[in-house]
């Protein structure tokens, strides 16, 4: 077989171009930024990349970013309400939510959407004063339900779907951020700062 | 030797364009799909992105995907069977396949095809109703005796040959779920709950 | 719902063409790239690619380049003073600082300007002797300040805005030591020695 | 300052399009993959992505590719000696040459090509029987004197302009196996046992 011919024929693809539907998804009026109170969010996926690193001695981990969590500092500091809700306890989300002083920190909870409306209700919010992140399909009613629901490029088609706003930056590399720049800035609050 | 002025004509490389075989390959009918009983495959470069950690005191780790984890547990929970056919033991491996209560974990056989086989008659199962993935060469025989032989886009040409389906999705960043979804979609089950 | 269907119309997006800003910012001339006395830098997002592994068991860990760690030891070598100037303090960082000989390390100041303001007027230098590297708002002044400002194609668009010079390289991948050879290469050091 | 609205124009950039000089550089004649009798690489930037992971509890790790891993094992197989040599001893980097049975492990040498010279001499071999592979300007010389230089896309300048082989494949992500692939191939070894 004539491998080495063949081989010259294949390339590797990591990074296709981006597709329509996300551009379509960016136009949310700075009105509705400012309303956000909670910014609640899941955390694989969204703050990672999406992959949990398993180790032969027992250990798992993840990578976040450190513009994610300035982003959310600031929004701490202004009093937005933070969350983090997912499916699957982690001894390294919850160190990281530690880190960061995440004042909500809901794990092992895969009713999404009946999480974010619990919070919700107990914050006395509105949908309209609610954002959600999510990146799988059962995101995808708290991203409707939600005043504005973000996803990111990789997220599963029923999360693309639900979302009214899909981030440029890819997940555990500043997608959390850019949500945070929008609420700071629709806020008047200097990202600079 | 002016190598400032070279350096501007040089660019990084991670991600080609996607090669046509590519887009040859991803009409499978939903009739095929609905066939499958027992989904198999490959694990270094399937479930993960074919990089192996190695540390200094003597661990090694692996990243797995949030979202194929996801869907190998709904693919459990409808009956149809799973198993992980490794070429190398790894402790790492074997944590995850517990987590995921992955029935059938075979390691430390280079003879994919032979064991596949084995499994199948074991399960009383026709090749049609086996799906299997993988990304070498050593893989390509099972590739094309499964009833589905799916791999990856950076997979070796000898894969890329046999399989009958290219995922879009990279390998340890939801490939696997890729499948899964067709699966569960031509069985009927909503993939979002 | 045909999530099937419409998968086949949903592409992963990691890697989007580079944006125009990024090449109208290389050209510094080889007389301002010999000035430069002092080489000094943020951390994440320049030295790394801006995330930070945390493990379940309270160890953190950070991914660094070699080609970096070769351009800086030979900065070093050539009486280039070397600072690393981050926001937060990292056991991860003062090892990798402490590998390379970094003559300066300071970690723990998010007012990265006033830091490198008090480490060049303790070294007797002047800003036209200064080049800064960052890639969030909080190094926009420190950016614009230095007679040099460089900053990596993942920046934040306050960095972008502030920095005089792009990398083509990404952080954590390079870029650090692209800047290096434009300092070695108008000092007429050979970079192959 | 308008950052919402900047935000918009600025686009991540990971993967810029393939330079012209790697297409030019990948056609090396049967006859000359044939003659290889010796397979000598650097490991950082080739066995890896040249990137070193740094923990705060100061233990440090690599990721190695397994397709890379089973090439090296084949070749080691059919009797082409195999050399590692790096300019920077590692305890990850001795892990896996171990793991893979590699007979030549040669750390704390940047002088690569009096090291693979030294080799070479002590095997008996001819430059044209010998393959070298390295991504930095210390790789230069080596890669200019062995029969076949081969280096990766993200190479730095120097190394790609002495090279006459540019991999398809990143480092660190199946580079090593394409070229021990292009061995096999020459010597009539099928690639797929």
């Amino acid at each position: 077989m004539a491998i080495a011919g063949y081989l010259n024929n294949v390339r590797l693809t990591v990074a296709p171009p981006r597709s329509a539907i996300r551009n379509r998804k960016s136009a949310i009026s700075r009105a509705r930024w400012a309303r956000i109170r909670l910014f609640a969010m899941d955390v694989d996926g969204i703050l990672t990349d999406g992959t949990v690193r398993i180790s032969s001695d027992g250990t798992e981990s993840k990578s976040f970013s450190i513009l994610d969590g300035m982003g959310l500092v600031r929004l701490n500091r202004c009093g937005v309400a933070l969350a983090w809700i997912s499916g699957r306890a982690s001894g390294a989300t919850t160190r990281r939510a530690t880190e960061l002083k995440i004042p909500h920190l809901i794990q092992g909870r895969t009713d999404k959407l009946a999480a974010l409306q619990e919070l919700a209700a107990q914050l006395h919010l509105q949908p309209a004063e609610c954002a959600y992140m999510g990146d799988d399909d059962i995101d995808a009613p708290a991203l409707a339900w939600a005043g504005i629901g973000a996803s990111v490029p990789d997220a599963m088609p029923a999360a693309l779907q639900a979302a009214g706003y899909i981030t440029r930056r890819p997940a555990g590399r500043g997608a959390v951020r850019e949500i945070c720049e929008h609420i700071l800035q629709a806020r008047g609050q200097s990202s600079s700062r």
